[in-house]
């Protein structure tokens, strides 16, 4: 059966799922749209609920599943962008608990405090996967992992990484049982510039706003590390700062092995 | 003489500027919204023809130049942020050439081909601010330095800055003149890790677009460079890439210098 109609239960429901943050954390399922999206959500063990696929679209073999068809109107209206593919699934959301993460030696965990923009957290997604990071925490956070916006700036490689969504007193008393070494964005006469600092062994780098920086929480609680910088402006924006953090991470053990 | 109507020719001139791209560059003057980036404007010396200001919000001394005062509803429309502090300059483009530029000889270059938002020249911009590179070089470009939202996405850091707009031609020429070491973003097997080649001398870091890369044009003019990677997935955002050249760029020369 094709669905043409709006005010179909199920493409009402879907839409809501698109675009009620609300609605989606209640529900515990959440949508995604793209072919590479959904093929690295299938990879990696996220269990489907229901595609929508727009036949004159999606020029692929069908995933398995339960197969909603709709028409090529509906599926402009459901899409971000009309060249996305032909598809939609839906899945159920997995929360990881930062307590059943076992980090090993050289670990490298990202932590965003109270990141609110989802573009951002899409970019931030993108960095720590591409290179290597071994779990990305995000605290008091007011974007969550499953928003549409995130997903999709994340080109979906959310789906194979360990992330985590905590708060401050939970991460540090992980970060302490774990023995991790904590570096934070916090500036003052002691801050360090990053790649002096060493990076190879099991470490949390930790980062604030834009606008206001890492909370006083976390004063005192671990090494002061700024990206050295040469310029009159004296700020980079926060996926740049992270993107930078992440290779030098991978920088320091390339480096180290050879 | 506080102008009050949308209807006043200087409004509907001033609206024209800051909305449509062709009027910009045909009438060679810009505008700028915002006191630091106004302030940035006047501080390297670039012509104000006229300031709009809107009392009200603007809470400073008047600049140096011809004022105009308009209503906070006026100023409402004009600005793309109600909040932007009362001021909108207008100054005259300025076009720098790039054959007037001289390099020293530890002079580094990032030229960015083709790009096409705004928002991705206004970051790109600012990271190449933020880590000292002496000049930016964008060729057969779609986004103008001039645009509202790079100015914005650059936090007017691009006021003091060697920018110039060019072409393959003249930059490969260029280049070449001035004894350049080339580093370009091609991907092939004798591509080595950036933080492998030395970035301290006089060198230029060519980037492509995000989704088609760099232009064959430069195929055999540089040495392949790429950014390592350590997850499944094979790109960064552009932006991203660019900040983390512009980094590494900076780390070599302090690491050097100690």
């Amino acid at each position: 059966m094709l669905i043409e109609s709006l005010h179909n239960e199920k493409i009402k429901n879907l839409t809501r799922l698109i675009s009620d943050n609300r609605f989606r954390k209640k529900s515990g399922i959440f949508a995604v749209e793209g072919k590479q999206e959904n093929e690295r959500a299938a990879k990696f063990g996220f269990q489907p609920q229901d595609f929508f696929i727009c036949e004159s679209i999606f020029d692929e073999d069908f995933p398995k599943g339960k197969i909603n068809l709709v028409s090529e109107k509906i599926y402009e209206k459901l899409a971000y962008r009309g060249t996305s593919e032909g598809i939609i699934g839906v899945y159920k959301t997995r929360n990881q608990d930062l307590n059943g993460f076992v980090p090993k030696e050289n670990s490298s965990l990202i932590v965003v405090e109270s990141v609110e923009k989802p573009g951002n957290l899409g970019a931030i997604l993108r960095s720590c996967e591409a290179f290597g990071i071994d779990a990305l925490v995000i605290t008091d956070a007011r974007a969550d992992f499953y928003n549409p916006n995130v997903i999709r700036s994340s080109v979906g490689c959310l789906f194979g990484m360990n992330l985590f969504q905590s708060d401050n007193v939970e991460l540090a008393e992980f970060l302490e049982k774990n023995r991790f070494n904590i570096f934070t964005t916090l500036m003052d006469e002691s801050s360090e510039d990053l790649y002096k600092k060493d990076l190879t062994g099991k470490s949390a780098l930790l980062f604030g706003t834009e606008h206001s920086g890492l909370s006083d929480f976390w004063t005192g609680k671990g090494k002061n590390t700024l990206i050295p910088m040469a310029g009159s402006i004296d700020s980079l924006n926060l996926s740049n700062a992270v993107a930078i953090s992440c290779y030098e991470i991978l920088r320091q053990k390339l480096q180290k092995k050879t």
